[in-house]
Formats: structure tokens, C-alpha cells, sequence
């Protein structure tokens, strides 16, 4: 599923917060830096997530440092009792911490300004663990920490990042990234991925590994996602043109391989693309929905810009609703039932005309877990797509629960719109 | 933010595969395992994610059984080269592994009805660490592995759990819970929780901690999440009705002190709340979203069974289609602008006519990036409700993206609705 060339460093991300060991809240910082860590060529190797216990977190400490070259901690630097990391990781190298005069000032001014009384604690946060070098925080209180050190004979490089996503990530980029930069044996990275809709995960890899394999120099990953298959390929080379022609061309050998099915070289999504080759050739679109139920407009709308091409649609669940906005006959829905190849044609042809679009949508289905029929099973989904020449209409038999049938129908619709679109 | 009250046993969660280490992969397992585990009266102290790397999974199953009682290792467990979990448990608790006839007979016989010859690999998943106990998996080939042993002189738990979620759940709940259940010391566990919408979180802390922090033997968790607020409340006592009381007792103190905000106190979502209040009251809805783009109609349709309570509606983002659909007199757009009062109290109103409901919402708003103009900036939305006595309008100024802008706009909207139907 995943090829990986030999790295340089490896990392080691410490998420600190009992918060993180609930049911309710994951690490979600690690995968941004892990993002650019790889940028860099370096693989995370490990993570590991555990509470604001002095001990544990000393061990944990202890422990990374022994198996990864960087170790990076997020959370844990703020001014109470809980917020232990700096203690920690001092403790772990066996140094002291010094407090940082210019910080205690800092901190002293911020809450003289707005009238309070500062509490001892509070400068917890100006101590430095000797070392190592204060990380400003323009997004927060508490500073984060940089050191290059060693451990057990070997090189370490260690950053103490807060918590918060939006002081963590900023910090990371502009004041750690560059650090690493400096002590990362220097390689140039390229990186692209493809998009595809609505085709199996087995198949893209039954037909792409054959040509990814065969270029060990390139990380290739495969995921699927949402009725979505992704392939991300990455290169480190010396210079940035030899890792990009190597990116370019595993890239496009496999997007030829899946031609019809790839809908994005370059990262938009399948909404932003067809968005796109509508307003390329200056056409409108409109919706009818029923079972996906305002999905497909919801989806549409969700990009900035959409109103140029989307002019809007309707949810037409009841029959009623089917006859008053799509003009849909009720003597056609009392024939065929309303979850039919007819009255999807009927949904699609009646919002073009009533709208006056170019395109229209027309979606009616079975999304369950109710509604199901004899002859029609939960998952059956008719989505019909009209325009001036005339109506295709596709019939699906989607697996999976109700949120996954509306989900899957609405991708298909979209991937029927852009092989029109493509034609 | 969080009390903890002191745990009986500890565990530690080991998430196993190189996918997790990318910047697209989570470890989710863990959430579900986690939540079952608090409600044993486990805490989950420590949470590892590592790679297919055998002498990296070995160790880091020696630093988990030094500091947990159970350990619980997700993935791994599958026919090829990279599925070290097996090997490595056994490696670090120094035993050896002993080849399960019964097994190789099933996977032969697999194999063998489906025309395949298997390859000798496939044989490794029926290798058991010896002392332990196998998983039968009724989901997947994998089966799962069951110990209980000692470590350093301790008592220690062990399962090791195929990855994909829809095996590891089922085996988790149905056959390591129960073993689980056998060896912690017996409490008993109540558990709820109480959900608010579009109050800040700040205002709930301040005004439930005194509440729940004279309740130091409940474990009282708060989290925002998309303009929704959750208190959870978690208690072991020795009897089911004593754990029960003290999380009623807050619970109830904590609802009573946010009364309006609260929209659920059994778990249900705010569109269920809303469409069961409808259903109760034998009331239709429709909507007409401009800004929102169908979000509200996607939301309430989410629901198995809203066809009762929610007609349908339009997405009426252009001026025409506003006239089109909910007859919003092309001069009121002309006079104050499609992002007005009047417009949405037109759209409710237009809407609600012609759809012929009880109740309709009209939305229409700036959600940004674009769009803006001097008196109106992005995060301007207008909210009407109509039904037969009349409308009323909300003028809100959000702040955030284009999602956040359209996601909150959704949420006062329902929260307008169900204040709306209280009263």
C-alpha cells in the first residue's frame, strides 16, 4: 500500500493533555508537522499522547529521546500546576531551568495593563530549560523552546511547542521548520498527489503499484476516503528539479493509467473542478434533490465563488414538493413510484426548465433505513443529469447506512456531471 | 476544565501501521476503546502509535507493559511480512508462539473454496503467543489474541486486536470487555451527558464549575465543538444506583444553571430535537437558504424519518430564483439588498406560502471570502422564522470561514426554531 524510501531522521511527536485521552479529543496537531517533517525527509517514527503527569511524562521523555533524533512536544507550557513539559524534559536531560527575566517583564506588564494582580505561577512560563533558546509566541502567553543537544552520545533535537493548533502551527513553521533545516542533512522534496472518484481502493492499487513499485525513490501512499481514492507521492533529492521530475513522472504515468477516473493533479476538489469546467464554458446548473436532501447544493455552494455557475435547486422530498417546484406529473410518480428512472428524468428536465439552467441534477433514492420496497432495497438511487440535448439517467445500488448512501449518490451526481462536462 | 477521580487500573493503547504515521491517518480505534475503558473504571494513561517495525514494536511493548495493567495493541495482526504484532508481543514477554491447527484448517478451507492456493504466509495468523488465549473474529481473517500474565512481578492484561474498526469493535465489546470485566475490581459506572448550543464555552465553565467541582467523585469533561457545547459527567461507585445519584444530582444542577442553552440531556442531536418537537406538535417546516446553500435542509434530512416534519425547501441563491421560489419581490432586493431583514422575513414568508408548512426558515448572508460591502461585512446573516402568527427576524455577525460562517448560520437557525417551538 506504501512504499518508503530510507530516511534521514527520524522524529518522535509527545502530545501532552489529558484531554487527549478522552473519548472526545484527538492529537490533531501531529498531523500538520508530520506534513512538513516529511517536507524536510524526515519520517515520524512515533507518537505518543499522555496526560499531565510529572512522571510519566519524564519516562516518556527519556524514551524518545533514546529512539528518535527530534522530539517534538506539544502542550504542557502553560501556568498551572498541570503544565508540567518544561519540567519534565529538564528533568529527563538531567539540567535546571533559569528564569528569563525579559519574559517575567513581559508577563508583568501584560497583567498590570489590564489591572490584575499576577500570581507566582505565572512565571512558570520564563523558565528555560539550560540550553535552550526561548521560541517567541505572538499568538498566546506561553513561549515554546528549542534545543540541539545530545543524548546518550547522539545528536537531539528538541522543540516544546504549546498546545493551541494556532500557536503551535505558526510557531513550528517559521521558528522550528527553519532550525531543522539547518541541521537536516540538506535534500530538496517534491510532492503531488492525484484524486479519483468513485472507484475501488483494490483497483487503483491492483493498477498503480505495478508503476509506483518500480520507483523505490518515491514515498507513494494510498488513501481512500468518502467514495475518494488518493495517491501521494514524494521525493527527496538533492536538487529540488530531480525530485520533481521523478514526482512528475511516477504522477503522470499512473494518472494515464487511471485516466478516467482521476479528477484532480493538482489538489482542487471534485465540487472545485467542476465548478470550474462549468464556468470554463460559461454554463449554469441547477438541482432537484430528494434523497441526498440539499447535499449536492450544500456541497456546491461550499465553494467560494460557486454562485457563477450553481444557481441554486431545490429539495423536493414529498411528492408534492416534486410536482410544485420540478413540475414533476403525479400521475408519472402514482406509475413508476418516486424513486424511479422516470421521475429522476422528470426532477432533472423540470428544475432546467423551471430554473432556466443550462444543466440540471435530479437525484431520488432509497436512503434508509427505512423506505425500502420489494423491488426496491434500501441504497437504490436514481440521478438523472439534463441539458439541452437531452437526460441521462443512472441507477446506483449503494451499500452502507444512511449517511454513506447520501454521501456516495452525491459523488456520483458530480462524477456524472464532470464525464458530461468532459465530453 | 476536566476532574479525574483516581482510577483502579491504567491501560495503554499501542495503534500499530505505518498509515498512521502519515499526515492523512488517524488513530480513531482508540476513541471507542477509550470510552468502553472509563466506563470499567479504566483510564487510559498512555496512547503509543508506531510502524511496522519490529524492534520499534517490541520495544515499545516492554515500555507499556512496565507502566499499564492492560495493553492493548490495535493492527498488526494480518498474513504479511509487515504484520509484526504477534511476533513482537511474544518477543518482549520472552515466550514463544505455538501453531494453531484449528485455524490453518479453517484458512486452508477458505482458501480452498474460494480456487485459491494459499501461500505458507497466510499460516503466521494462526500462531498464538503462548499462554494466551485466540479472538475467534467473525469480520475478518485475523484473529485476535487474549493474555493474561504477569510483567516485573505485576498483573498485567494483554489483547491484541485486528485494525480495521468494524473487526476490532465487535471483538473488543464482545470478548476482551467481558474477560476485562472479570478481572477489575467491580464498580459500577453511570454515565451522561448534557449538550448546549451557541453559547461560548468560557460562559459554560464559569458558570457550571462551581456546580461540578463540588462533585470531585464525578469525572466532569467539557468540550465545544462546532458551535455545540457538551458536559459530560462520569461516576464509579460500588453500586449502580449510588453511581447513578451523584451523576443525575449534577447533571440536573448543571441544567438547571444553563437551562436555555440546553438542548439535550439524553444525547440526542439538535436536528433530532427539533424534528421530534415538530413531530410532537404535528407541525411542517420548509427552508429557503441562500447562504447556507441547502446546509439546514442536509441537516434536518440527515435524520431517518424527518420526511414526517420537514417538507423541503429551496436553495435560492441567485435574486431570480429568489422571486422563483419564495416570491421575494425583485424592488425589496432592489431597496435594501439580498442580505437584509426584509429579504429574509420575505424568504420565510415566501417560502412558507408556497410550500404551504406551519413554520419556514429564510436565510440569506455574506459567508465570505467575497461579497462584502461597506455596511455589511462577511459573517452577516439574517435568520427569519415565519409561521401563522408572524415573523421574527435575528441579524447575527459571525466571525470564521466561509464553513464556519455557513455552519453557525445553520445552528442559530435551528436554535431559533426550537426556542421558537418551547414556547
Amino acid at each position: 500500500m506504501a512504499t518508503d524510501p530510507t530516511p534521514s531522521m527520524i522524529a518522535e511527536i509527545i502530545a501532552v493533555g489529558s484531554e487527549m485521552l478522552t473519548p472526545y479529543r484527538q492529537d490533531t496537531n501531529s498531523l500538520a508537522m508530520t506534513a512538513e517533517l516529511n517536507k524536510l525527509g524526515v519520517t515520524v517514527a512515533f507518537k505518543t499522547i499522555l496526560g499531565d503527569t510529572f512522571q510519566h511524562l519524564v519516562d516518556a521523555a527519556k524514551i524518545a529521546l533514546t529512539r528518535a533524533d527530534i522530539v517534538l512536544f506539544s502542550g504542557g507550557l502553560g501556568p498551572t500546576e498541570d503544565d508540567l513539559t518544561r519540567e519534565a524534559v529538564a528533568s529527563a536531560l538531567g539540567v535546571g531551568m533559569t528564569r528569563n527575566e525579559t519574559v517575567v517583564e513581559g508577563l508583568k506588564q501584560r497583567f498590570a495593563k489590564r489591572g490584575l494582580v499576577i500570581q507566582e505561577i505565572n512565571f512558570k512560563q520564563a523558565d528555560v530549560i539550560d540550553g535552550a533558546k526561548l521560541l517567541p509566541n505572538p499568538n498566546g502567553t506561553a513561549p515554546g523552546q528549542w534545543m540541539a543537544t545530545e543524548y546518550g552520545g547522539k545528536p537531539r533535537y528538541i522543540a516544546l511547542l504549546p498546545g493551541p493548533p494556532k500557536e503551535l502551527l505558526p510557531m513550528f513553521v517559521e521558528q522550528v521548520r527553519p532550525r531543522l533545516q539547518q541541521v537536516i542533512p540538506r535534500l530538496h522534496i517534491a510532492y503531488r498527489w492525484l484524486r479519483m472518484a468513485v472507484v475501488p481502493e483494490s483497483e487503483v492499487d491492483a493498477r498503480t503499484s505495478p508503476i509506483y513499485l518500480s520507483y523505490p525513490d518515491v514515498s507513494t501512499t494510498i488513501l481512500s476516503t468518502g467514495g475518494e481514492i488518493q495517491l501521494h507521492f514524494l521525493c527527496a533529492k538533492p536538487t529540488l528539479e530531480e525530485a520533481q521530475e521523478r514526482v512528475d513522472e511516477v504522477l503522470s504515468k499512473c494518472e494515464h493509467e487511471m485516466m478516467d477516473s482521476v479528477f484532480s493533479a493538482d489538489g482542487e476538489s471534485l465540487e472545485q473542478v467542476v465548478l470550474l469546467m462549468l464556468g470554463m464554458r460559461h454554463l449554469t446548473l441547477s438541482t432537484a434533490e430528494s434523497c441526498t436532501g440539499g447535499l449536492i447544493a450544500e456541497r456546491l455552494t461550499a465553494v467560494s465563488g460557486s454562485s457563477r455557475s450553481f444557481l441554486g435547486g431545490a429539495v423536493v422530498y414529498s411528492d408534492e414538493l416534486k410536482a410544485l417546484f420540478a413540475d414533476v406529473p403525479k400521475e408519472l410518480i402514482q406509475k413508476h413510484g418516486a424513486v424511479s428512472d422516470p421521475v429522476a428524468r422528470a426532477m432533472a428536465e423540470g428544475i432546467r426548465a423551471r430554473i432556466g439552467s443550462d444543466l440540471a441534477i435530479g437525484v431520488t433514492g432509497i436512503a434508509g433505513p427505512g423506505g425500502a420496497t420489494l423491488n426496491k432495497p434500501v441504497g437504490r438511487v436514481y440521478i438523472a443529469l439534463a441539458d439541452a440535448e437531452g437526460t441521462q439517467v443512472r441507477e446506483l445500488n449503494l451499500s452502507g447506512d444512511r449517511e454513506r448512501v447520501r454521501w456516495f449518490a452525491s459523488q456520483y451526481a458530480l462524477v456524472m456531471l464532470r464525464q458530461k462536462l468532459l465530453s
